[in-house]
C-alpha cells in the first residue's frame, strides 16, 4: 500500500472503532465514562447555582465557526465539557434554584436515560421501535386515566388499538398545546357538503365556506406565550389569540369570557376553542374549569386545559379538588419534564375521545401506512425518541404515593414562603400561591404604607421605582450564583393594573428547605443596600416621603 | 410519632433520597447503573435485528391502565425495562438494519449523553442554559457555514448576537421545515400599510389584503410527508401543497415546476414556497437546487431545502457537487439524529439571511425578554434539551475528515449493493443510487424479461403480484429478526407509473459490510421459495408464461 492509502485504511477502522462497541471495561471509553460520572456528581452535589461569568466571556469558548478538519480524541472532547460547559451551566437542580419550571431530577432517571440514548429507538414507527410503542400506548393511557377515569374496560378497548390514539407524546408543552389546537382548529371545519375539510382545503376557504369571518381561541391574560405562538404557527394569527381578564387571583373571569363570547359571536367570528389553564406559568392559578366548560359548551367550543404544570396536582388528594373540571376537556396538555421530574424533552396532550386525533392523521408509503400501529400518524413531530420510557419510570418508581407527596410538599413549602414574606417588614407578597408557585417583591413597610395612600401618580412613581429596584436585584442575585428567583410583570388590580415587576418563585425542588429560603430573602435584602442601587433607593424614598409627609429611614 | 405520622415522615425522607446524589461508589443505584451497561453492551454487541416475537405480544407487557399507588425499587424497574423492553426492541444499530434513516451511534455519544442528561438544562432561555446557550449558537454557527460558507467575520458579526438567529434547533426535520415554512408563509404576506401582517392577522386577512385566492407550497412527488403535514398545521390546507412530477431519477422536472408556477399565478395564487430535496427519503435522490432557486427568485418565493438526510453530504469533497445549489436557499434543514449521528430527537434549520427568523419571534414577560440571548424567542418549540452538546461533540470527535468517510463509505457501498442487485439473476434495481439509498424487488430474470414484452394489462398483473411478493419477502424477513429493509411504494416510469411495492435500503451504517448484504439477498431469495409464498409465485409464473409463451420454472 502506498502511504496515502495506508492513511486512508486507518481512517476507515478508526471509524469502525468509532462504532463498535468497546468490550474491555477498562477501555479508554470506560476511564472517559467515570470521569464524566464522578465530575457530574461532583457538580451535582454544590449548592450554588453557577458561577459569576458574564456570558460574553462564556462565549470565548464556542467562537469558532469553522467545523474542525481533524478528528480530536473523545478524551479532549469530554474534558472541553467538563471545563467549559458544564463548569458554566446552570444547576438547575440545586435546592436554592428556584426561578423556574425546570428542577432537579429523581437520581435513578440518570442511569435508566441510558438505556434509552443506548437503544436509540425512533418512536414514529414500530419497525424502529418495537416493544417501545406498546410503552408509549400505556403511558399515554395512564395519564388519560389520571385526567378522565375510565374504568379498566375502556382502556383495554381503546389503550393498543391501532387505529386510534389515547393522546400524542411531543417534545414538550409547546407542542402538546400545538397539536391540541391543530386538532381543535381541524375539527371546527370538518368536511361537509362540497367542502372537504379545513384540514385539505385550508383555512381562507374553510372560513368562507362556513361564513365566518375569523376564529378564535380564548384564554385568560395569564396564558401562556406558546397559545400566541400557536395562533401563529395554525394561520390564525396572533390577534385570533383572545385575552380573557382575570380576577384578583389570576383565575379567568367566566363573565368576561362568556361576553367575549358573545361579542366574537356577533362579529361573526368562530369560537374555535377556549383554553383553561391548570397552573398560569407566572402565578400558578388555576382557572375555574369546571364553569369554563360549561361555557366552552354553550358556543360549541373545543375545550383545552394547559395543565402543562399543574396536571400532576391530580395525584394529590388533598389537592386534586383543585383540577375539578379538567375531566370535561376535550385535550389537556401535560409537562413530562415539569412535575413529572423527568428530563428535559418530554410533554403529551391526551384527548377525551380516542377518535379525535383523526382530525390531523397523516400516512406515507414508507411508513405509518394506514391501519399500522405507527404512533407517528397522529403526532406533529416525525423521529421522536424513547421518552415514554423515562415517564413510565416515574410513574411506576414513585407511583401516585410519591408523586402526591411532591405535590403536597411544593404546595405547603409556596404557603409556608408566602408566610415568610407577609411576615417580613421589607417583602411584599404580589400574588399568593394556590399551586406551588408565588410572586413578590422588595418592598419595605413604609414603602408598602405610602402605597397604600398614594394617587394614581405617586403610585405610579413608586412602583417604577420598585420595578427598577426588583430587576436590580433579581439580576445581581442571578449572577452572583448562589440562588436563582426569576422575575416577570404582572399587572395587580391593587395597583390599578400597572405593569409591576415582581420575583416569581417556583416550589418543585424537594431539597429546597426554608433554611435555604431565608438565606434567598437575606441575600435580596442585602442587594437592596448596595451602592449600585444608591442612586434608585433615594429615589424610591424620595417619592414614599412624598407621600407619608414624614421622614422616612434611608435603608431598609 | 403515631404510625401514620412514622410512616409519612419515612414516605418523605424516601423523596429527599430520590433526590439526592448517591455518593458511595457501591450504592444500589451504581449496582444498578453497571448492571444496565452490561446488558445493554449485550445487546448492541448481538448483530439481530430483533426477536422474533408478535407485538401483540408484547402488548401484554404494557396493559395495565392504572397509575401503581405504591413505589418500586429502581431495581425492579431496571430489571422490568431490561427483560420486556430491551429485549424487545429493534436493534436500530445492526449492521442488518438497513432499512430506516435511524442507524447506529458513535459509541462516544453514551457517555457524553449523561451530561447532558444529568445537567437538565432547558435552551428555551440562558437562565436556564448559560454556556449550553452560546453552544448551540456555535453549532448552528457551524452547520451554517457548512452551507453557506460566508468568511470568518461574518460569524463574528452574526453568530452570537442576541438579536439575531442563524438558525433554530427543533427536535427533528419535522418541526424544521415547520419552522422554515412558517418563517416563508409569515414574510409571503408581511405588515403593509393597513395590514400588520400574516403573523398578527392570520391567513385568511393576509390573502384579502393581498389579493390571493390561495398559497401554495412546491416539491417534487418524493417530497418527505412532512411538507404535507406542514402545509396543514400552517392553515394552508394539505391542497396547498403541491406536487411536481419528478424525472426518471426521481429528481424534479425543472419545467413542470415553472409550468406549475405559472398556472397557480393565473389562479392568483401566491407561491408561497418552492422546497429541494437534498436526498429523498425513499429513494435518496437531489432534485436540481441550482435550477430550482432561479425558478424560486423568478416567481419571489422562498427557497427551502429539505436536506435532512443530505446535507452531510457537504462533508465529503467528492460528493459536495451534488449539493450544487443549496447555498441559495433561504432556508435547509438538517436531521442531526440521521447523518449527524446524535442520538434521537434533534434536528435543525438554517437562515440564509439572520434577520429572517424574527418574522416567527415570540416574547413573554418572565423569559425570552426582548434584547435577551434567549435562543427561544425564534425557535416553534419552547423548553427544549441541550442536543446541541452532542452535534458539538460529533463535529469536533469525527470532524469534517470522520463525516467524509461515512458519506463516502455510504455511497460507495450502494454503489455495490447496487451491481451486486443488477448482477443477480432473482432481483431488479429499481431507482440507482445517488447517495446512500436504493430500491429494488424480488423479480427473476424471466420475470423482469416478461415484463419488457408485456402490454400494459399484462404488465400490471405481474406488478400486482410482485407486489405481493414484495410486501410478503419484506414482513417475513423483518419479523424473522435477522436482518430488515423497509419497504415503499414507487411509480417507476418504465412500468408507466403503476405503483410497485420496493424493498427500500439505508446504508448509513458503516459496519454494514457486503458479506451481510450477500446474505440478506439469500435470506429474501430463500423467503420467496417459501411454502408461504407458493400460490403467489404460482400466479406470477403464470403471467410471466402467459407473456412470455413458454414454459417457466416453478421456481426462483
Amino acid at each position: 500500500m502506498t502511504g496515502k492509502k495506508k492513511s486512508a485504511q486507518a481512517s476507515v477502522e478508526a471509524m469502525y472503532r468509532v462504532f463498535t462497541v468497546p468490550e474491555a471495561p477498562e477501555s479508554t471509553l470506560s476511564r472517559i465514562d467515570q470521569n464524566i460520572s464522578g465530575n457530574l456528581a461532583g457538580f451535582l452535589q454544590e449548592h450554588i447555582v453557577a458561577v459569576e461569568r458574564d456570558l460574553s466571556e462564556v462565549e470565548k469558548n464556542f467562537a469558532d465557526s469553522a467545523i474542525p478538519e481533524k478528528p480530536i480524541f473523545v478524551s479532549e472532547q469530554a474534558q472541553f465539557l467538563l471545563d467549559k460547559l458544564v463548569a458554566n451551566s446552570v444547576h438547575t437542580a440545586s435546592p436554592s434554584f428556584i426561578g423556574h419550571m425546570t428542577s432537579a431530577l429523581p437520581y435513578f432517571m440518570l442511569p435508566l436515560s441510558k438505556i434509552m440514548i443506548a437503544l436509540n429507538q425512533n418512536l414514529v414507527k414500530t419497525e424502529t421501535s418495537k416493544a417501545f410503542t406498546p410503552m408509549e400506548r400505556q403511558v399515554l393511557g395512564m395519564i388519560h386515566r389520571l385526567v378522565y377515569q375510565q374504568d379498566g374496560a375502556y382502556y383495554r378497548k381503546w389503550m393498543h388499538d391501532p387505529r386510534h390514539a389515547l393522546g400524542a407524546m411531543c417534545s414538550g408543552g409547546t407542542v402538546a398545546n400545538l397539536t391540541a389546537l391543530w386538532v381543535a382548529r381541524n375539527r371546527a371545519f370538518p368536511a361537509e357538503g362540497s367542502f372537504r375539510g379545513l384540514h385539505q382545503e385550508g383555512l381562507f376557504r374553510a372560513l368562507k365556506y362556513y361564513g365566518h369571518d375569523g376564529a378564535a381561541i380564548l384564554v385568560s391574560r395569564r396564558g401562556h406565550y406558546s397559545l400566541r405562538k400557536a395562533a401563529d404557527v395554525l394561520g390564525l394569527g396572533r390577534d385570533a389569540l383572545i385575552p380573557v381578564d382575570t380576577d384578583d387571583d389570576n383565575r379567568i373571569q367566566i363573565d368576561a369570557l362568556r361576553d367575549k363570547c358573545l361579542e366574537l359571536q356577533r362579529q361573526k367570528v368562530k369560537i374555535m376553542a377556549i383554553c383553561g389553564i391548570a397552573g398560569t406559568t407566572e402565578t400558578g392559578n388555576v382557572d375555574p374549569l369546571d364553569a369554563m366548560s360549561d361555557v366552552a359548551r354553550e358556543f360549541g367550543a373545543h375545550f383545552h386545559v394547559d395543565a402543562a404544570w399543574g396536571g400532576p396536582t391530580l395525584f394529590s388528594r388533598q389537592h386534586s379538588h383543585l383540577m375539578r373540571g379538567i375531566e370535561k376537556a376535550d385535550s389537556v396538555t401535560f409537562d413530562a419534564h415539569k412535575q413529572l421530574y423527568v428530563p428535559m424533552g418530554v410533554g403529551l396532550v391526551v384527548f377525551r375521545d380516542p377518535t379525535m386525533a383523526s382530525a390531523v392523521e397523516h400516512h406515507a408509503q414508507y411508513i405509518i401506512r394506514k391501519g399500522s400501529r405507527d404512533l407517528g400518524s397522529t403526532t406533529l413531530e416525525g423521529s421522536r425518541p424513547g421518552m415514554a420510557m423515562l415517564i413510565h419510570s416515574g410513574l411506576k418508581i414513585l407511583a401516585r404515593e410519591g408523586y402526591e407527596i411532591l405535590i403536597n410538599q411544593g404546595i405547603d413549602k409556596a404557603r409556608t414562603f408566602a408566610d415568610m414574606i407577609t411576615g417580613h417588614p421589607d417583602f411584599e407578597l404580589v400574588t399568593e400561591p394556590e399551586l406551588n408557585i408565588l410572586t413578590y417583591r422588595f418592598c419595605p413597610a413604609r414603602v408598602q404604607q405610602a402605597l397604600s395612600a398614594a394617587d394614581t401618580l405617586q403610585a405610579e412613581r413608586i412602583n417604577m421605582s420598585l420595578n427598577r429596584v426588583t430587576k436590580y436585584i433579581q439580576k445581581t442575585q442571578r449572577e452572583r450564583g448562589k440562588a436563582f428567583v426569576s422575575r416577570t410583570r404582572l399587572e395587580p388590580a391593587r395597583y390599578g393594573n400597572f405593569p409591576c415587576i415582581v420575583f416569581r418563585v417556583v416550589l418543585a425542588n424537594p431539597l429546597t428547605t426554608k433554611e435555604i429560603l431565608d438565606d434567598i430573602l437575606n441575600e435580596q435584602k442585602e442587594l437592596a443596600g448596595e451602592p449600585g442601587l444608591k442612586d434608585e433607593m433615594d429615589i424610591l424614598y424620595q417619592h414614599t416621603e412624598a407621600v407619608l409627609g414624614g421622614p422616612v429611614a434611608k435603608r431598609a
